[in-house]
């Protein structure tokens, strides 16, 4: 399956919904408005939105039914880039070869801009229809607790303080399902909510996430001891250099290589029950797991 | 009426609730969710969640129908002041007497605290029970709209951009609504709307809350310019040393005064069809608007 021309349009879906959904630049505070959209518009791959998208289809309902629930996690994702890029955090100048949303907006804004996405996100997943199986309630309350405490944020904070000392294998796990694994796999179980899954799918497309999601990171931990900055397209060794933990740095690369395939294998044996109806997903997961940068 | 033991046992009620559904301190990240409880119970008044309890009673309801909601406003409430009090904000040292949550915890886990709060208020608002009149859908819009970057978060941007330059009349308007008037009216209609108020019911208590908003933050400007550090209890003077737009400053001490008796009136006119209902929102109105400091 050639996956790329698909990707691109689920892609140009979710731009499209995004600058629908989002406040226009000129609306007052416009300096909020525009950063707002200075951020989501940067260049991201859509990833997340583009799974649940898939993951609505792969159950048998219309991309368009799971658009809201896209764009939320979209907004999510993107608020969390926002303040993990600031000063007090991981203080980063530059994200896809742009300026941050703080350098060019300054940090109030950047936070504020940062806490209006995530607070947006809610406001556009609202526009979900419930189904027959699945009423607003569950929604919501399934994209508070990925992004919440417990996962996204808690995330983030643990990321933080493993960078002062070595991480256990635990520690390891709660960042990378937290900052990673949980955003991926509730982009799926969204999806497959938003058209009308049984439970049982979206139990299956969940674990597809969170199994794709971990692999990921830990390809991507990989990536960034064994190539050079030239073959990524960014600094390479930078999350060595950061002391972030990472699986090769707690594991070794043979051991770190082996959990990416046992975790990629069980990625796909979740989407069996759902047969050529997720060929779709399993071009992406190929396409994402097999990546070199 | 004696507004005092009502406002203490709802006090209670509110405190009791939020301790039950924010995670133990001992959870990990144990720093992430002490920082999040340090803010929480830091000993604010509590004015949005009692407003949203005292509007479901208003509605016929029991105070516990409106419990996730109450809890949902302070917790939005809580992570604004965290945020606002930043080094890159307002950079406050003290709130209430107390070291703020940046000055406690560091910078970074006061920016992903407030984050792990603005995000647990819509899984607390989850456990609302949806009523007759009232889906889950209905009530996470209400809130994700009034928290968002066309009031809350554009309040504190435009309060921000304001300072440095003279606000007009509009500006002005647009930051109290933002900052104050919306979360206090969104508390007393997402209060009404728990208890299956009807649409005319919901509307005006919102507009109750408006204009008691709008008019508690003008008395409070005012107080901040004519009473003495010692009367207030805080810093007197201080919005006006840092530039902030104010009420006085635009319009004028007198006008300002007619201003806030315009608007205390008609909120008091809004609470007219509820006869006896409503007579703990009036002394509580009285209670805010009357008060010293």
């Amino acid at each position: 399956m050639n996956v790329k021309p698909r990707l691109a349009s689920l892609h140009k879906q979710v731009d499209r919904a995004l600058d629908r959904w989002l406040p226009p630049e000129k609306t007052r505070p416009a300096t909020l408005h525009r950063a707002m959209r200075y951020a989501v518009f940067a260049g991201g791959k859509r990833l997340r939105p583009i799974l649940c998208l898939a993951a609505a289809e792969a159950c048998g309902g219309k991309t368009s039914v799971a658009l809201p629930a896209a764009c939320a996690v979209e907004c999510i994702h993107t608020y969390s880039l926002i303040h993990d890029d600031l000063p007090c955090m991981d203080d980063d100048d530059f994200r896809r070869g742009r300026p941050t949303t703080h350098k060019v907006f300054g940090e109030a804004v950047a936070v504020l801009a940062g806490d209006a996405l995530a607070t947006i996100a809610f406001e556009i997943l609202g526009r979900t229809k419930e189904t027959a199986r699945h009423g607003a309630g569950e929604f919501f309350r399934e994209l508070s607790k990925a992004a919440g405490s417990l996962f996204l944020v808690g995330g983030q904070v643990a990321d933080m303080e493993a960078e002062k000392r070595e991480a256990t294998p635990a520690e390891l796990l709660f960042i990378h399902r937290g900052k990673t694994a949980a955003m991926i796999s509730v982009s799926l179980r969204l999806g497959a909510m938003s058209a009308n899954a049984t439970p049982v799918q979206v139990k299956a497309l969940g674990k597809f996430g969170e199994n794709l999601g971990l692999a990921f990171q830990i390809i991507d931990d990989i990536l960034d001891i064994t190539q050079t900055s030239e073959q990524l397209g960014k600094s390479a060794g930078k999350d060595a250099a950061a002391g972030k933990a990472t699986y090769p740095v707690v594991f070794g690369l043979e051991k770190s290589r082996r959990e990416a395939a046992r975790l990629t294998k069980a990625a796909l044996k979740a989407l069996e029950p759902f047969g050529e109806n997720a060929d779709f997903l399993r071009a992406v997961a190929d396409e994402l797991l097999g990546r070199q940068n």
